[in-house]
């Protein structure tokens, strides 16, 4: 497996890498020299900020916030409830950190983010595991995992809902904005049995990576709810992911917990990134960036798409995403694709890498878990790779059989 | 508080922030444009690198470890160890994470460095302290407090010893080589009784400040103690605070793990901040920045003696520094100066705030907490500001009786 991923022919399909020709070096360099070209800006951008972050950043990504859900709470009031983190992924530990105790519970999509079922393992935290349909999460399956925990006894031990809200990782499904409205209800009707808040962790990494559609409200533009809603956004993905800045937007009474431990951790993301971001925003090279990048990823995953319909045998599922960086394809009942299995090692031996579905299931008694998705990622390759990758694919599968 | 901290007027002695006039603001726009002007360091910059760190950087930064302490392991050897993180203080993070089970014991210096004792708490940890001398870390204490510990049967939750070994935070003091050599035999004295490996995590976040003296060896430089010795450290202070990278070399089977973690929290600093280091490194413009540095904080610790002589009574102790951010001045017995002393009411009132010395003592049932010490900074006010803040002070003090 080393030997084969050293192979410089090897062409992987799950990295979640981004694009590499489309990152904004020009861009970069242009702000950062201007930044850097006033004494005064040069050093407030080179030393400390303080631990919760930059507050000019913090107010453009407010107000970029209400732009993508064409309303919500007042700027001022997201600026003052966010923390600036390093990538939204130290957002989802921080959380984690804060909500939950060891043996506590997290109910999470099935399959969802594999590195977000790492920190809950690394942290002593439970998964319980909810069912996908084609437009995000299944909230009749939510209520029945409710009461099935209320009758245990362990509603008690149930802290959040985590849920990769837009273009989700693995799958691709993005979950409807009513659902997300409905799924907060379905927590409240079970907080008084928890004998607390039930909140709803929504990950939003890949939300401006949308090419096809229009872009769904978050649940930060249900204002009843804001209190429950923990929002987690980043700039890693839409902008450059070498500079590592997300961000979060949480409840008031979560926040000081946040920040005290954001102090712990790090004491505040660099304060020379959140300048450059803050003023990529305010100058709209942001937005026009993404607005390019959403176009080439429709034209990678259109390409994919493409390959998949023509090496890829008809009983293979998969669907078109709108957005984000993965196709999910499901081989038929029968067939394995984790790890160990044939068809991963045939892929190997024709040197093409997936990430197995198996990975991105949490261990859960109450079903076996799946062995037979993969996920594909059309976002780091260029499409002759895309193309190529996806043939010896097909090949692979051809030969693979149970 | 809150009122008197946004006074403008208000002098702070009491921030760890460094000097923001020294700050090479030109030095990292030369560079940064450099990397951003060829396209392919300009994606590499910009693109997610690997979670251990930049491969140049930890050659960069083992090439310079050997530089200070006239030699050690081979640089590739320091690399292959080494995690690259937002900072020292994540590092500190992820050794407490990595090694410490809840309730588990951490041995700390008594005073010690105040956010270390923050991650402790937060992650259910206990302290126990060891005295310090003019040289450093007390060995016989040492002894006495392992001796104690085996006696009371904790001995097996005792995980390791952090010391903050150059100029420490917040006493000034540094401990000598030889004290970290039989420190280290001495913790290795007591394993078979503890059943597992003591380490040793020393933090040299402040080693590059000396203005005084010279270079004492890391505990790094102790060849066959390599499973033992953690050694955190950073370019944060050295350089620029608002580049949130440090770094950590640490024994073989603990590297695994933090690796395992740093993935969990962001898998991976800010690339972009990576080569921006490893090319300060690589040209020699970081050694002149730091040479330059210190010499400005030598000058600006001989102002601040200057004033203390001036203006502090006879009757408080304080020493000058070879090295470092701090002063530490002891009060006479019978007077305080805690966060609810008179004291540092009548600082406040005067406009000038400093850390009270009790807030860098861990919790420990061996001793009573002391409460009549203060750190005081001089890294990021200018020379009038340090003379005044230190007159203010010393009228403070001529007031303040018991």
């Amino acid at each position: 497996m080393q030997l084969a991923l050293s192979d410089p022919e090897l062409i992987s399909l799950a990295a979640g890498f981004t694009d590499s020709e489309s990152l904004p070096v020009e861009e970069v360099r242009g702000l950062l020299g201007r930044l850097l070209r006033v004494r005064r800006s040069g050093r407030s951008a080179l030393q400390y900020g303080s631990t919760q972050g930059d507050p000019e950043l913090r107010l453009e990504t407010a107000r970029h916030l209400r732009r993508l859900d064409g309303g919500g709470a007042p700027a001022d009031d997201y600026a003052r409830r966010m923390v600036v983190t390093n990538g939204s992924q130290q957002l989802l530990y921080i959380t984690a950190e804060a909500l939950c105790d060891t043996g506590d519970i997290v109910l999470v999509e099935d399959p969802t983010y594999f590195v977000f079922l790492g920190i809950l393992q690394s942290r002593g935290l439970r998964a319980r595991t909810v069912r996908m349909e084609p437009d995000g999460l299944d909230l009749s399956h939510l209520r029945a995992v409710l009461e099935s925990l209320k009758r245990s006894g362990e509603l008690r031990r149930v802290k959040m809902l985590y849920l990769v809200s837009y273009f989700q990782n693995p799958t691709g499904l993005t979950t409807r904005f009513e659902k997300k409205r409905d799924a907060l209800r379905l927590l409240r009707q079970f907080e008084r049995a928890a004998g607390h808040r039930i909140y709803l962790l929504e990950d939003a990494a890949y939300r401006e990576l949308r090419f096809r559609g229009r872009d769904a409200q978050s649940a930060l533009a249900i204002r009843t709810e804001s209190g429950r809603v923990i929002y987690a956004g980043t700039y890693s993905k839409p902008f450059a992911t070498g500079v590592r800045v997300g961000f979060g937007v949480l409840p008031e009474p979560l926040l000081t917990a946040a920040l005290r431990i954001k102090g712990n951790h790090d004491f505040g993301t660099s304060n020379l990134l959140q300048q450059l971001l803050a003023r990529a925003l305010a100058s709209g090279q942001y937005e026009r960036h993404v607005a390019r990048l959403s176009r080439r990823y429709g034209r990678k995953a259109a390409a994919m798409a493409a390959a998949l319909k023509a090496h890829f045998p008809r009983n293979i599922d998969w669907e078109m995403p709108e957005g984000g960086l993965y196709f999910w394809a499901r081989l038929p009942t029968g067939m394995r694709s984790g790890p160990r299995s044939g068809l991963f090692r045939k892929a190997l031996d024709k040197k093409v890498l997936y990430v197995p579905g198996e990975l991105c299931y949490a261990d859960d008694p109450a079903r076996t878990k799946p062995d037979r998705e993969m996920r594909l990622s059309f976002g780091s390759g260029s499409e002759p790779d895309i193309r190529e990758g996806i043939r010896r694919l097909g090949d692979a599968l051809q030969n693979a059989g149970g």
